[in-house]
């Protein structure tokens, strides 16, 4: 017989246990858009206990759209073996570019590093950082609806090694930093797809001690341009971050 | 070098092409929740030309926030074979109880449908049915942020053999049949776990010439209970109506 | 050295112990208003497992304003007997009325509701009931923020001998049955403080096997009138259905 | 037979083709209110390439509603042989002006328009623009409701030669220059109507390499006076700013 | 020298003299949707004293955005008679069907109705009928905004010997006697192009004494199909009733 | 027999002819609170041609709610006369304090200006001023619901020799040259009752060229203490306002 | 010295004792508009204690507006003696209408009614009735803004020998009967000012012991037409009433 | 029997009583959280004359959600002899941390500083401060709904020789010197608990003549860190502010 509170119990143990487990993490991922995920991946897979903080209910951040809600992105050369690395089915579409579908691309990667290991917590903010002697040591947290509405609940705390600010172009995580005074933001520029896809990688870095930027968060933090609907660049900065923190950590 | 407008000529091209060849389709989902996806992947693994369109951004319905945002759902031993079928990762609870990651889930499911020839339409919204001579016989699709801010826009029509309602709780694409008096929906029951499992699957059908219901929506239409986080009806619900459709079609 | 990640683990082991040890309950009381943690207080007292799940964060129901923001209450000479049981203040205003201030009646009840053995969990709606075999089996749970906000999430489950519906005018929980076409509500008459007052102590009762009407709420079932910021009835309804349910639970 | 099929074919087809043809123009305008659509049609009748982009469903900017609802326009003698090229009825009010209807303005200048050449894209807003080597080099379009709804979409480019800013007085498109620090906007001064008329064509001019501004947007770029219901300059501007652009193309 | 108060004297005057003059009417038309403007069109034509009142700052109703925003709309035989009419570009699209612009198709018409003839009060809102002695004998008016605004600000009435309601899906006008229970209206049917477009025109009539329905107005009144962007019915059905009640002036 | 459109024509008639009456005026004032209805009253009773422009659909400002809703004011003994000039009834409280009552003195103010010559224009929201050659020259109107929704429609300008903000604490009139950085306006400094009263009278005074400020405007243009709900000093303001500028027109 | 605390307490001392005073009224009306303003004047000159109560700041209902915001009224011969009664100021226009100033005829009956002695409680909104033995016996009242914002906060009562309802269109205080199931209101007719006008005083009466209703409230219940911008009849349903309820008063 | 009338008589004498008693303080208290109520309680007890006036209904502050609304809150061994002071239950939780209910805690404190003597006034917002020689000698309140509608209400004066700022992070008391340039407050800093908690009590002073500080205020105007769901800091400077302010009214 089916009961219910044998339900409850089942879901309220499993996700308990799993968020006393992330209290403490090698890094905490903020965004589970497609450059928070592919650093995610890279990082489980390569042993780091890590956990992705999302304020929607859905993954993918962007990817969902396509451009204008015709909902197929596209991929240059440069990232083609990322797209081989999670098994995304892709076509050729003039000279070096690679067209994919929207939503085979946001599920498989999130598909993909769930497997991998990584925790995804979802219709979950984080809504300051924790500094300790000037460096970033762990992520403040609530559920988002709880934001929305206004109520006035206190949040939790999450300690970790690297904080990940994959928010995009916002860069909500780090302005907690900016509206101190500790960090400046001049904001993202306008549209040039190539050198905002070349920039994007550049630019990945960890902008104040235990702080990284990946994707178009890190464009908005160093002022570069934006790119529209092409996303090698969003791949190539989650897994150049990832792999500098492995580096790190170890 | 990457030129801004071939990135938006292979998105326009992309989509419309796969736009035109989906206004005639063999089924039509509505809803890319659980047994919409479930259903879609049976029907394109077996050859039927279909598509799913989802209101929403993202795909998964009611999965992504397992029970009050504790992101983990339960399966029972009767649905555990389509969690193998997909690979979902899984752990026993109790007896004949199973849990799973909720994203993993959403993510798992859409990824193999769509790899299994299923093309999804994501914020796309279907304001109403075709019926010609009593039987329906296509959908009605709007982008959904048309409809959300009322903008005086009409919409467009996509024929299929059948359309299938799998909208959830509000059951809204047989809803459109309701307000027309050719149906009639009491709306699901309280919960009750145990029944409520076996009744979706049991009332899934075919409730008026060309229309199929699906998981929740079909215990809507019939009045039966609601059944909480455990989603092994939805799947059942889902397979089942495709092999249902195959036969049809055949 | 106080460490977050402690005061986080402390938070959410001692929240969600008490919330497991709750997912089986004698009484399970929807609304913390007067009559709800009068019948809580009662309950828990004399020895049963009773919890009260209160949409709002903060308890109290319509105390807090008095009438129109004067935030005084009147109790007449029935039920000053209550008062003196919770140690609350009161001034003699005419014959047989009192006035007591609405702050320390309101926070004075809950406290000791609490320290009686209450669990009083916040934040929390009740979107529906468990109804097995024609009886009321328990409650069905979510964030508040969760249901605010329209996120499509579903709840979790909470099993109870019996209900109480304590949720005021509109008798919320009573909805529920109502719009399944399981029992009736008139809704509640015009002001008349005096008629009010007897019957809100006289309608209630068990409208439906396993729930419980109490306050205005059983003046609403019941078609009484209103009676206004008199509370005397509030809190002798609610002592009554703890009596009541006492007994049978044995 | 008329099936529903073809219509959508037909409509998806004639619009698909019409986009693909304008991913790459001469010169994109930014609103269709007065200034940019005589902009639009004397470019287009003199062979350019030429598109407006309009984020409302209609076109006519602030001509419709004439003055406080009171649905006429005034224009004074020097624009007068506007209004006859267009053959738009008006009477004469006093020495110099003429009064004419709002309506008919609005319609008989976007009927010619089109007919001269113009495409217009509609309910479509330009949400940044393309910025190359210091030249503006295109724009950066999104479906206007996407926008209004706040969605994460990524939006898709048109590249042109030039871009007029016709978007009256929050001169919106220079505003994405505005905000990267590259051109400054002091914002349009008090109302003066006889300066304002004549400002508004002496600051009809380039403002930046690759960006025209015409109309109000002029004015509001140059800190010059408002001119309220007097739409001669607001013509003359469009015109002016025709003729500089079909002198560069050359 | 350009006077202010000259340019508003302009305006007001202009204004108000149309309004005075249009106090007393042969024909009201509520909506100038493409209905609405070819009937009045053709009312005009022949002499009659017509305007109509459009709730919206723009004319066009439903025309602009086509299909989904993709703004072309389709026109079959029958009605192509009409694009010549009214000098519409248009391009055949298979058997029997053509594709015009959107916004030249709704820009051409006004233009050509108000050189016609026709007055066009924008941004006013017919809120009631006047119906004197069972007969409908003029419209209750009022600024949109003030009703938007929920001002408690008293209309205007203007007389009409007829009245049309062009209001589209909603029929707004023939409402004001439904919810006085003088009519009953069913609401459109499902989509089915063909029948809806036959049944258009078939069901363009006076419903009460001295009220016409035309286009989609039309056919909610009558419970007939929905037809999407296909707008031959719309022509034929306005042109109908212009013809119908100019027999009944004489 | 009433007719409909005579009732019409009456009201339209007699409104035109005052708005095209007072499109050329001495003094333009903004704001029927206390301060401006009181200098209106002054003005008109001398013989200047005045009119008050209010955006609200009631006169009276902030006399209505007394303090928190309890609606008596109090004025003190330097005031006196003004309630006796125009009538109003008051009890003496304590030395030197009149209480009245709030309704009674909004009403009974307002009647008297408009039957000493004011004419007021209510709905009427001031949206700019007309400046030429470094002066104050006029106003520019809008109905407030069109402000309201946001309708993009432009305003009307009415010519003044002088204008008067007498809008209240946000001092909005000013505020237009403000942001044109023509002026400076502090704001309102922290409650002191006694200065605050002494202030207004001091600060009523010319700000720039054609431009005056009565009441609390004044305090906030200075940076004086508001004063709570004691009106003397609007009345004063008023007044004092009203005497300078009939000696300027001279 | 001026002392805030003085002003403070002045104030609330003033209100306190007329609230005290009001809380047993021979007649308690509700909506200032103009037939409760006239209703309140003749029944406080002929010496009945009354007080109104009125959900707004201010008073005067529909008056202000005029039609479509031209703030001017019409009066019929027969209500003529009602503006000489309270010396507003009007102009014959035709044949037996006169035109009087919207501005003047509000603030000159609210003025003059407070000084015949009624007192008028703004910002109160009556949220149910009490209701003894089937006869009216008071109104149950609350601030408007506690409605307005959804806060729990219980309301005050009021007794009265009689209720009237002069609340407009909606006639909300009679709606609390009927949803009881007490009474039945059909609701307002179309337009037609002749019927109108004579039906409204006609439908002045009881509709249930101790409830009166005037004014267009008279014609809701009654299921009579509306009449627009013509006052007569409101004038004249007021003082009708107030001679019937004086008379039983005796 | 009981009568309406003296139900409604008894609440206002006994509100308004107090308010008038309470127009001049020894000490005004802004925002019942925890640490407002604790000065208050120790204010109290030690004979000042205290009210807290708290601008929701219910008071509690940021106790009820404990942390993301898991209902607990923790206290660490510096204040754990103020929970025994006010009688709260508690657990330890590792070394030198206790946890304790929040709905206990939140009551319980509240109910202890009533019957200590504290006057709280709820649905009261503070709107600005009195300044009188540079000395804060009051608060200005108004009633929270007028406030949150937006409704044009002045409000009412308290003297006080001491104001207390225990609004939580945004210090909004201290904010009403802010924007005069009275004084400067930086906000506070990112998340650290332990620094947070010390610095807590450390800031907690009279920032300006007669305006003390307390809890996350203090911190909030130091720019010192945010701590977190631990409330000894809270506990520890409201009493610390008691007993400064005690010391100096004597």
């Amino acid at each position: 017989m089916l009961r219910e509170m044998e339900i409850s119990r089942a879901i309220i143990e499993a996700y308990t246990g799993e968020l006393l487990e992330s209290l403490s993490l090698d890094v905490a991922i903020v965004g589970a858009g497609p450059s928070g995920m592919v650093a995610g991946y890279y990082l489980a897979k390569n042993g780091a206990k890590v956990a992705i903080f999302e304020k929607k209910l859905s993954i993918g951040g962007g990817i969902w759209g396509g451009a204008m809600g015709f909902n197929k992105i596209v991929v240059q050369e440069e990232a083609r073996e990322i797209l081989d690395e999670f098994g995304i089915t892709y076509k050729p579409f003039g000279k070096g570019l690679y067209v994919a579908d929207a939503i085979e691309t946001a599920t498989t990667i999130a598909s993909k590093a769930v497997k991998a290991g990584v925790k995804i917590f979802n219709m979950v903010e984080v809504e300051d950082l924790v500094v300790k002697n000037d460096r970033v040591a762990g992520i403040v947290i609530n559920w988002t609806p709880v934001l929305m509405t206004g109520l006035h609940v206190d949040p939790l705390t999450v300690e970790a090694k690297f904080v990940i600010d994959s928010t995009g172009h916002g860069a909500q995580i780090s302005q907690h930093l900016v509206k101190r005074g500790l960090i400046e933001v001049p904001g993202e520029g306008p549209m040039w797809a190539e050198k905002g896809e070349e920039l994007t990688v550049e630019h990945t870095r960890e902008i104040f001690l235990g702080l990284y930027v990946t994707g178009m968060a890190a464009n908005a933090i160093a002022g570069a341009p934006r790119m529209g609907p092409i996303f090698g660049g969003m791949f190539l900065s989650g897994r150049k971050a990832a792999f500098e923190i492995l580096e790190k950590l170890r």
